[in-house]
């Protein structure tokens, strides 16, 4: 049987390892770290995910997904909360859909266990990846200082954004690369658990506030807290340059988020001790290298976070790679261009689409009219399912191809604008009216 | 006084070392290839470059100019070859101008012979720079298998397109990078010189077949030859890979170039011989690392051939940051991020215009309706040339930083896009009617 490799054992990786093994193929996996499977997470206080449709199809695929949803809270949609004190509910489905807040640790550890359970399927921790060679296929690796060296007959680069197999095609002739920085940064910040180990807030939603070029969010941990993130520029107003005193910290929160800072006893030190961070977009063309080298996951595609796609498109990857083989007899020369060509385009689509929503999250939600319009939008959509789905539920609980998704929302949104320059929208929101003028549009 | 480093000796690097040596800096130029000082070029057999306004003016300023004008070819014009061997002639300035022909291999062994002439400047060669801690700011380098290392106050990244300066600085956080490769690539051919040395067609034009989806042209050597380049896709109908016969070759160059066949008696042989290449646009951002990098010519943008500004581009990121070090005073805390400043918006617009340049040159210059617009804005420029410079002189013949040119060029567009409507404009091309109507747009 083939011999493949997979360099990165996070979450793509681990889970790649799994749907090879599945397969019959000898594989090894090569991870830079530490072995997690023993670590005890204090129960997701490493950054949280959420996990939806794509990425819970992938799991089903691989019997996880029982196991993955009892360390997994449900969110029922945004809990908006407005510079004035008020609260929106904006619900993500129109069928009450939810999105999971999940643990990156705890599910990569499940996910590293059910690879490890394969007898033919080889864990190697602390064992980083230092060069490939593209002629033998062969990749070299230090291991605590250690050179190592192993052939394999297909190589899987799943490792993450800085992936040192991308890094190495990108020096092979028209390999198109680029890597994108936002202006802007994050900050984990947190919202302990009350005295009792109970959330302070709902921990079915996912909160935002949102002040326009900057916004605070919030995700449920099974432990009661709140993994809190700070999205803000670097530099300039209200950034993360301008906030270099514990004054300056105090003073922004309790202007911006008073209600937040009240949740947050040790905001202070939290804040000095943790990090900035910063945000990039990684796109590349091809995934593959002849059908020798695959990439998958962040290292053919980092995206923003702020779609919550990132985690599901890695693992939709390995899906539809699945599904690629399946239908092609598991012949690389046919399945290594058919994976490029079925996958790029869908990672670009939703590469644009997480960046629209930073805005949208950060700015537009706390807007009336962009309220409304969501509202008529999914009145129409509960009422007329077969002719009408949100672009977020198409992206969240459906597996339309996200590029296709993209195509699909144009339309809506032509017909959107129209309905929103409609007299009195405000008024009327869904009455005969509207519905016949959608239905009308969409013939 | 102050330790430079320049990494890369080819031309903006030879270059830049003579503009840090005449300011008195203490420069080592490091250089992976053989020292090429001594080599006899078979007069440009080498590529050929076009020399323009940006490039003779920062040769002017370190007193290259009358050297280097002794070994260019100037070049008036396009002389366009269309498909019925009809030829057309297209002078490239409203002023008679030129822009030169000049080989690299002559142009880089004068640059570095200047460099050399300064005792506070050394050269070496055979140096290949394998790694840079930006920490000392130190480079190691692979010379002939011995390692060696050395600290700079400042490091000059000049190694080109694919610079392993920049591959460094990729590495660090919130630095943009993007290659991108062209579906088009090239190959270089020969037209041979006559028995007695002559050229065989003229000198003085940079001659061009432009064949819509593909093109050819030639450059002038000082041997009588001249340098001919095939553009063309990769892929599909007409393309490198549908070429992959000698009947096939011979057979689209009988029907495509029969009157260039005709004076290339080696063709197949020069075609199977030499590569096909790929032709690659590169942007980064910022141009430098702290104080201490400072990336220039391919190394930060290296762009397509199509405009004749790589070369001059470069040039000119070392006449500008000359003027930027006495501006303030050699601070480098203010010089190296007012480079950034100055420069980065240029190198994008000159990568967007060489672009733009390409369609221009393979398919607009054979319609007749473009020549006529060219014919049309030339001679109003040549009345009015306070009011009126044409988007190719203001990047050719002026200094006019790139991205303004652009910005000038669009309204210049928006009035010509008028012109060209007007009734009959064929019959009339210019007369009272059409200047009266641009000069009134121009208020």
């Amino acid at each position: 049987m083939e011999k493949v490799a997979i360099v990165g054992g996070g979450l793509v990786g681990a889970m790649q390892a799994v749907y090879m093994a599945k397969k019959g193929y000898q594989v090894d996996v090569y991870e830079r770290r530490d072995d997690i499977r023993d670590a005890l997470f204090v129960a997701g206080k490493s950054i949280n995910l959420a996990l939806s449709d794509r990425g819970w199809e992938a799991l089903a695929k691989i019997d996880l997904e029982e196991e993955i949803k009892k360390i997994a809270i449900p969110m029922r949609g945004r809990k908006i909360h407005n510079s004035d004190l008020s609260q929106n509910f904006q619900p993500y489905g129109i069928h009450d859909q939810s999105i999971w807040s999940v643990s990156r640790g705890g599910l990569n550890q499940r996910l590293l266990i059910k690879a490890a359970s394969y007898d033919n399927c080889n864990l190697y921790f602390n064992h980083k990846c230092v060069n490939l060679d593209l002629e033998s296929n062969t990749l070299y690796f230090d291991h605590k200082g250690e050179n190592k060296s192993a052939a394999y007959d297909r190589i899987f680069g799943t490792d993450g954004a800085f992936s040192a197999i991308r890094s190495r095609l990108e020096k092979t002739d028209r390999f198109n690369y680029s890597q994108y920085y936002l202006k802007h940064g994050y900050k984990e910040l947190l919202i302990p658990a009350t005295k009792d180990g109970l959330h302070q807030i709902d921990p079915n939603a996912l909160h935002i506030w949102p002040r326009g070029g900057f916004m605070l969010i919030a995700l449920a941990n099974m432990d009661g807290s709140f993994t809190v993130t700070l999205f803000m520029p670097f530099e300039g107003e209200n950034s993360f340059e301008s906030l270099d005193t514990n004054e300056a910290v105090e003073a922004f929160f309790e202007k911006e988020f008073p209600d937040a800072l009240d949740m947050m006893p040790d905001l202070l030190e939290t804040y000095k001790k943790n990090p900035t961070s910063s945000l990039v977009i990684i796109k590349t063309y091809p995934w593959n290298y002849n059908d020798k080298v695959i990439l998958m996951g962040d290292a053919a595609h980092a995206i923003v976070p702020f779609y919550g796609q990132g985690m599901n498109c890695g693992f939709e990857d390995c899906s539809v790679l699945d599904t690629i083989m399946n239908e092609n007899n598991n012949d690389w020369n046919k399945v290594a261009p058919a994976y490029t060509e079925a996958r790029k385009r869908n990672g670009d689509a939703i590469a644009d689409l997480a960046m629209r929503n930073y805005i949208e999250m950060r700015d537009l939600i706390a807007k009336p009219e962009f309220l409304l319009r969501k509202k008529i939008e999914a009145a129409f959509a509960k009422k007329h399912p077969e002719k009408w789905l949100p672009l977020y539920s198409q992206v969240t609980f459906s597996h339309i191809p996200y590029a296709d998704a993209v195509e699909n929302a144009k339309i809506q949104d032509a017909i959107m604008d129209e309905v929103m320059k409609m007299e009195n929208i405000n008024e009327k929101w869904i009455n005969q009216e509207i519905e016949e003028f959608i239905l009308s549009k969409l013939e």
